[in-house]
């Protein structure tokens, strides 16, 4: 058994079956082991962002950490990206990224790098392994660390020789006992439940565990026994959300909405959530959202367990029999007529199936998709956690690896599709049932609304930096051109058909919408 | 005038004109300044690897910096992997990055990261600024810092803040001094002249500045008059090659060719080039490829003065004129009948016009492409410097943008093109005259013949890690996708006759080549 064995084999003993791949050179033994340590599934890519954010998708619906196999420093820098979103949504993943032999480090051979500085900036843990028979205590330490509340990118530098050589032992580790979340302390829910019972205007601000179902119910029993006003980050990991659930409103996205939203707000109850700050700062605008003298009560913070908390309020405040505002179904009637972004919106709202699954990266194209599927069957939601763009599409193909049983919806925007636009040849090549509808306005248009509202007026060479027409992306063709079947849409009627033909027919799909 | 009004002035006066961009929010000040300061042409891509790749391309070609323009972190990440080919290159490029305003950087919003970390494993310099006034200074030693000899690319992290805000004075620094690379001392002209006069076996041994036109015709002298042999790196930024010329061979790639190649040699010579070394490491093969025994003289580092010491070694040997075996011109039989590699190879050998700029990365497909083109009319060679692939497609982008009125072929791999496929999208857009050849064997071959080199048998899981079929990927739809217009060519008769259009007229297309 050479290192590479015992890396799998220890992997697999940690309940790790999925490895998102592209390897090189310096893999080859990982590969080539994969065959003898049956139960790892290995998927490979055509881009390493596509495999990271596939592990960002899989790990936030699986509950638990995919692998990642990449080719030394640039096939990590080029997951870099996804691997800053999923550490902005904290999700476990053990990234294993190959690296020189030993021996060869200290020559300045063309792809010798940094692995670990790369690794850095996304990574909550990283290690090189020394030899071979490091490797499995190294892998168990990986596991670990990914699994550690609430969750982070764990990085295994993994140098050729310790994978080709042999080990001494061939016994696997057992796997890190499960970690536990921080329970909640009886002074701090003594705290908010004083705080909730002042009957002062209160916001209840959710993320992460708390948008749960099981964890909404509980939010919802406080704010239907305080009053308390229920709000999520604009942008969160997971929620799960629709008919039948408890509906919270994400704080508006740009600055001067969320100020106004949050105005006279005098307690601010943190479950799973950061406090709120602009995405983005802009010149004489605050970028702390909260208004002056309202207190920040952290109920449960990102590695804590919001569940417990939230149980603990509830028993605290006696809500645990109060009836609560639950979401109504609603079904939109099926648009008919022009293609908009609303018709668009609605159509997909009325026939969405009941645990549909939403990579949302429709930026600009997707405004008011919230709203208008708010009653629709239920699903989860996967927002675009860390802002960098190209993150949708492998997000979808990480949750349609994580639950093959559930129509993935992925809702992208043009731009946003050209950065991981490899992630179609993935889920073609897997069968993986995800529906990808691009909004094609042929331009990044929300750089053209934040310039507008700075008050700048873009010249030729700024319009040119924002269009993304000139020429037009043929999204048909460029699908046909990755093995995903696709059409182009003109009216929403066509678009109608086109999505329900989608929701009935397993397999990837893509419907571009151009408007 | 604000920040960044100062930085393009700064640019602009330092040399830079053109600039591959991927904006987000916080560069908008720096787009919307663009059209205030004419000067600096903005090129946009639909993803960073394309910018930093064709900054390289630019680089190597102009030999002076392009401006790259990302967007935060997360963009920068993107751009890493070209980046890294471009330390390896050695290309000058002033890299310009957004980031949060300096008053924002203490929240942890979405795209807070450590973009100086991010940085640091592919710059020569980093530097952020600290205000608006900062900015032209900052922007001047960018450019001193990039044109450092032999070149590197240099990171300016620009705070928003430090864009929007008003500069204090207009004044335009002047650029930096241009750089002066080390000249050689008198001691090592004089230390290599007596090894060559031994008629002990002797190699000189060129890369970077060595391999241009006319040091390469200082080489030939050497080599003329005292018997060494010339050889260069494996993989080189730039080789201007072919009819008229000195012919150089390349190290070969494999350790063991390449230390056969290297058997006897008592004496190294480097010209611009490192000590050879395996691109990757092997079980129980050496990675330092020169014989025991073999002296390694150093008459010019990467960072030195080539022409200066080749000159002067021509001089201590009194070689000024002695005659040197030129390059002479060969024009291959156009190919007919079966569609071969080797087909393409003598197709392209016997078309290619004069002063052709060549971006290689067919990797396996271009086995043998150097051989058929040794005597084609004279053309620059370019190669992937840093084993990074997803760089021919971007090097060849910026290639066209510094040499508008050459003809840039782009020789590609089917899996190292979908890395970088977004690049056909800005070389339409431009207009750029690229032709580009996708070698399609529907395999990652390189890793297939790496696995047989050691030994092993692939089983079903790696050979699905190495097959980049099931689906096919249609490179004809993926250009006409982004606007390029392309054919799948199935005899090598159909290959001559596209490619000689292609020759004929301007502008980007993309010739698949299946076998």
């Amino acid at each position: 058994m050479n290192g590479a064995d015992s890396l799998i084999r220890t992997l697999i003993a940690g309940g790790v079956d999925i490895c998102f791949t592209n390897p090189g050179t310096s893999e080859m033994h990982f590969v080539a082991a994969l065959d003898r340590q049956p139960g790892l599934r290995s998927i490979l890519t055509l881009f390493e962002g596509v495999a990271s954010g596939a592990a960002d998708g899989y790990g936030r619906m699986a509950g638990k950490p995919a692998a990642t196999l990449l080719h030394t420093g640039p096939g990590l820098a080029n997951a870099l990206a996804n691997f800053h979103n999923a550490r902005k949504a904290r999700t476990p993943i053990v990234n294993i990224v190959g690296d020189h032999a030993t021996s060869h480090q200290r020559y300045d051979a063309p792809l010798s790098s940094d692995v670990a500085g790369f690794a850095a900036p996304v990574s909550g843990w990283v290690r090189s392994s020394v030899d071979a028979n490091a490797v499995a205590g190294d892998a168990v330490a990986a596991l670990a660390a990914a699994a550690q509340p609430p969750g982070q990118v764990a990085t295994l530098i993994l140098p050729a020789d310790c994978a080709w050589n042999e080990t001494a032992g061939t016994a696997t580790p057992p796997p890190p006992p499960p970690p536990r979340r921080a329970q909640p302390k009886p002074n701090v829910i003594a705290e908010v439940a004083r705080a909730l019972r002042t009957g002062e205007s209160a916001v209840i601000f959710l993320s992460g565990q708390a948008l749960l179902e099981h964890e909404l119910a509980l939010a919802g029993r406080v704010a239907a026994a305080t009053g308390a006003r229920l709000l999520c980050q604009t942008f969160n990991p997971r929620h799960q959300r629709g008919a039948g659930r408890i509906a919270v409103e994400p704080l508006p996205y740009f600055a001067e909405s969320a100020i106004a939203n949050l105005a006279g707000t005098r307690h601010l109850i943190l479950a799973g959530a950061q406090p709120p700050v602009s995405f983005f700062a802009y010149p004489d605008t605050p970028s702390w959202l909260t208004p002056d003298g309202c207190a920040i009560h952290t109920l449960a913070a990102p590695e804590d367990d919001a569940q417990a908390a939230l149980t603990a309020l509830v028993d605290e405040l006696g809500a645990g029999s109060v009836p609560m505002d639950v979401q109504p179904a609603l079904a939109p009637e099926l648009p008919t007529g022009a293609l908009t972004p609303e018709a668009v919106h609605r159509s997909i709202a009325a026939q969405m199936p009941e645990h549909a699954i939403v990579s949302d990266e429709a930026i600009t194209g997707g405004f008011g998709m919230l709203h208008h599927t708010r009653g629709a069957p239920p699903h989860d939601w996967l927002q675009l956690t860390g802002g960098s763009i190209g993150q949708g599409l492998p997000l979808a193909t990480g949750a349609a690896t994580a639950c093959p049983d559930r129509k993935v919806i992925c809702l992208e925007g043009d731009g946003s599709a050209m950065y991981t636009i490899q992630s179609l040849w993935t889920q073609a090549r897997e069968g993986m049932d995800v529906t990808n509808i691009v909004f094609a306005n042929r331009r990044y248009a929300i750089l053209e609304v934040e310039l507008a509202r700075v008050g700048a007026q873009p010249g030729p060479q700024a319009q040119r930096n924002y269009s993304i027409g000139d020429p037009d992306l043929d999204f048909v063709a460029l699908a046909r051109g990755l093995g995903v079947p696709a059409a182009r849409v003109t009216t929403a009627d066509e678009f109608n058909a086109r999505f329900a033909a989608a929701m009935t027919e397993p397999g990837p799909s893509l419907i571009e919408v151009p408007f």
